[in-house]
């Protein structure tokens, strides 16, 4: 027996990552696509590349939680909540992309500057980053899908946290294309001003996506610890830095840090990264630098790491599809998990090449 | 049963386009990678978006011929010929993705300023353009897959040449992006040398592909003809001028032609292209003009038409990811309808957006 | 004794290249920033390239017409009419960047859907495509300077029109960076929307460059012929199609004909252009196809002809920077003949590489 | 009485810059331009944007070194060190763009894996980064200029290392544009290989330009110390990362160090960044994050600083354009101060938008 779904916002860029997932997997039956502005209108109004290929046409919010089981919403946090709450209440699970869940509701008001609409809804809701809190899907109501930024910078830096190796000081600079800002137009994102520039933005401690970074990290520290300790942990803090560079899809993590007491050699470090991650099919540990082309179209993430011989520095690497780990794939692979399927069921795990 | 296929050039971005659909058709078994130069390394030092994916290691062309029922050649021309002819020889069928028997002997020779290294074995050769050839290809020996700009010229007329609408007058203009030359680097295809800017090139008849063109539009007309008849038609000219843009992928055919004798309006065109295409699966006919993004990543056709109304003239659009249905979907499609599978298989329909 | 100017339109893409060029004409004095909207702020704030070099800040119209001798437009076609007449009226003469002043009132009706806002004031504007016009521009009051698509196509079949060697059939193909577009933003314009793909619009006799086309190939005819003959001129049918491709300048036009009496050979089609173009020391007639890249940042227009062996089709190509030549570079151009100066004073000649 | 001047690699990215600069230079008469494989050839041939604007030809390099009273090296290093033997042999004073006379000839051995060809010469010769070593250029027969990447780190940190403010940990990250790494073709610059991606590359300590990096930012502090205590000083070391990203032209870094002791604001940090760099005419600090965009074309430098409240760090921003103040720029700026003229002649100071 197939799980009927719906999609909330499907003509985003977030939705139709989902939509390209959700009709393949094989434990989905119907699949409905909702849009508040486009109700009525056909998918390939939307989309182009599906012209000729589904007569489907957008229906409305309501519609849409009326016919699914599960409800995915790839809407703008703040206003996504009220539509958890409401899928919520008609008996709905939900899969939430925007960041209304990711934070407890005093650190959400702290970094988005808003009450949380639903802060009720919060304890049943579980962070959706499969590598690290796996145990706590299964059966959740509400899985939360994690930041695109957040999810390279906590993938390529959670294993030194888990083994106390983070230092003091922590760099987590990431190269971001313009896909990650979604489908609305902006002045930064206009071609001619995009490209053939790079430039950073939201620095010294103004992006959101800190707030998860900090608190997975925090995470992975306490996973390795008694209760007790675990209490007195205190979130690490990082210098995030995020780059915006002309390409559609891609995220680069790169991040430094300097232990205060040293292992010897990256073998060890590759050793720490490979067991760490050595029940999640979707990571990949390499000794090449990775690339975000080898991550395009793809829910993978691949990692490396190195150590500076000379500063002491430890640098790790993580590549991502900000719209497929990063987006749509990571969703999935949270529903996957919380349902009790395979994890990758519906994933891509290949992109084309070149 | 399922078929065992082997890939020469499995390192070229036509053999990763075939590795990635043959992987998961359906009907076929194993799938060897053979590499000249590369023969004993693993599939992911040639192809980074397979990291931790395969352990699976390119062999020689020798040991791929051995191994496969029917072998795909991704090598350049002139090097592919003596290669068919062993797998011939061999007893194996072939998918050749070059232009080795793309052409009569002598045609070949005029185009290609050589000599046909093995014309004996042209006749069992049929060109794999199945939405013209279709009724020619079930059985065949050697599918000879047509040139990615030929694809998208000929689907953008072959209409009107079956409708006797291509006046003495045709142009067809494309612009391409990269990877259609390849994977081997030079000046014009260096980075720096071909971002920011667009040029036409191989222009006023010397590009190879005319050959093609011709040849398949003076095969749309006769379709339509009694066999008497279809002896003396003369192929048509066509004045084919092709355009290197800054983009990876994508071909956009833009055709003109004004015909001796009009046709009323666009609606009647619409329904010639709907009728022409009306079996064919990888074509879609619309109303947007196509965009090269819709395809990417895709084995299919978006095609639309245009009455000017001041001149006169008729204007057709098709676009395609020059190595999806310009490469290795077409070729698969050819082997599909070769061996008599549902033509789609293992065929990529959608590709990501955006 | 220096001409002040002052610009009209200073944030937009045609006004930063005014600023740049006008800022080291010799014969200009004070340079006015003009904008409605950003009236009273930097020029840094609107330009960041600006950004410690000047602390100049953008005025309001009225002053802008009021301090100059010499105000140009780099405003919205419709808006700039009315502009143009109260710089008149103040006594200035003008540059025109916008459409307003291209086409006779009845024929501006016809392709812009609205009456012209001052019919009256079109007799004392002389369309600025110097190369063409050169003699009607000395001490004309408006000059009216080109569209950048119409620019790159008269160009590049002026010498043809004026030998007699346009056919019945004319096509030409532009393919156009994404800055023609100018600074506003757009569903099409978006970086994740344009990278990765080219598509043609406006096709069909949709473009109302076409109009300036069709006329300067009229004018260009009738330059070669006694005034009797000329009255019966009509305008060649130009079948134009533009597209667009993931680049930020750049136009390469190509335009094919199919003239009814040929002419032997190349060679004799390079004497004709170069002939046609001795005294113009923007164009540049080669026997290399010309690329944009070879003209961004510059005034200049490169050209090549071919003629095709096999259909015996004309093929002319002519490259420019839609915001040089195709914008800023070109109504300096005109200004600069208006007023007796030399030609090329204050224009780019060369831009940077790669 | 001007100065004559050669240029040697004339035909790669280096020498365009230097004779789009040198060409306009109002000290300099004669430019030859010098080229091994391109020896009588026009200049038009190598540089598509010269086409019509010049007849001159490459002449071989004992040409160029007689004819030149000065002679820019922009060929590599290694290769470079004997033609600057052979100038200085001649005479002439050179300005050298390679890195061959960046580092002390023993330093030189650690980094570049070879002895160096002329460490006699080295004691002539002085690094050409003007805005910390300027008062050591007058007079200075050798000019050696440094690295792209190393100059766009050095100073975004030389106000802090000056200042003391550098912690022990540094980090500098840069993203970088294609023609970095010139002309040569490679499977990295292939356009379908770095179009769309992003990854890091000789990282960890492995990049030849950290060399230059510690040993100026020594020189930084040193700077603000007596002698004595000078001597003590160590190199900091650095945590250099470099990435490369699908367009051009440009550099950005990134830089991060967390102060031992703090200083309290962005205000004095801005204080002391305009401080230090008040004298000099191609530095421009600015409150808004800089963008490669807004250099592009350009010899000027566009810094910022930040400091994050929630990690301490210290974040400082540097934007160049990689061919111009990190390569012909940058030689030409130390040509001028070496001669005793006014530091920007010839210089491009702003470029073109978008």
């Amino acid at each position: 027996m197939t799980i009927n779904v719906g999609i909330l916002g499907a003509t985003g860029y977030g939705g139709i990552g989902l939509i390209r997932r959700l009709l393949r997997h094989p434990e989905v039956g119907s699949v409905e696509f909702g849009s508040r502005q486009w109700s009525g209108r056909t998918a390939s109004e939307a989309w182009p590349h599906l012209a000729g290929l589904t007569d489907q046409t957008f229906i409305d919010n309501d519609a849409v939680i009326d016919k699914s089981d599960v409800v995915f919403c790839a809407t703008p946090h703040r206003y996504t909540a009220p539509l958890v709450a409401q899928a919520r209440k008609a008996g709905k699970r939900v899969v939430d992309l925007s960041a209304d869940f990711r934070l407890k509701p005093d650190i959400y008001t702290e970094w988005y500057g808003i009450e949380h609409p639903h802060p009720e809804l919060f304890p049943e809701s579980k962070y959706g980053l499969v590598e690290l809190y796996r145990e706590l899907l299964p059966g959740a109501n509400i899985i939360s899908a994690p930041g695109c930024n957040a999810t390279a910078v906590i993938l390529a830096l959670a294993p030194l946290a888990a083994e106390g190796l983070l230092g003091k000081n922590i760099n987590a600079n990431v190269i971001t294309g313009a896909s990650g800002a979604g489908r609305g137009t902006s002045d930064d994102l206009h071609f001619s001003q995009l490209n053939e520039t790079s430039h950073a933005y939201k620095v010294a401690g103004q992006h959101r996506h800190l707030a998860e970074i900090e608190m997975s990290l925090k995470y992975a520290i306490n996973q390795q610890r008694v209760v007790a300790e675990a209490n007195d942990t205190k979130a690490p803090t990082v210098t995030f830095t995020p780059h915006l560079a002309p390409m559609t899809r891609g995220i680069l993590a790169t991040c430094t840090t300097f232990p205060d007491h040293g292992i010897t050699d990256e073998k060890t470090l590759f050793s720490l990264y490979r067991n760490y991650y050595s029940g999640d099919p979707l990571i990949h540990i390499q000794t090449e630098l990775p690339t975000t082309k080898a991550v395009n179209g793809s829910d993978r993430v691949l990692i490396s790491v190195r150590k500076d011989p000379r500063s002491e520095a430890i640098l790790t690497f993580a590549a991502i599809d900000n719209l497929g780990k990063g987006a749509a794939g990571q969703a999935i692979q949270g529903f996957n998990v919380a349902f009790g399927f395979d994890e990758t069921l519906g994933l891509c795990l290949t992109g084309d090449w070149p």
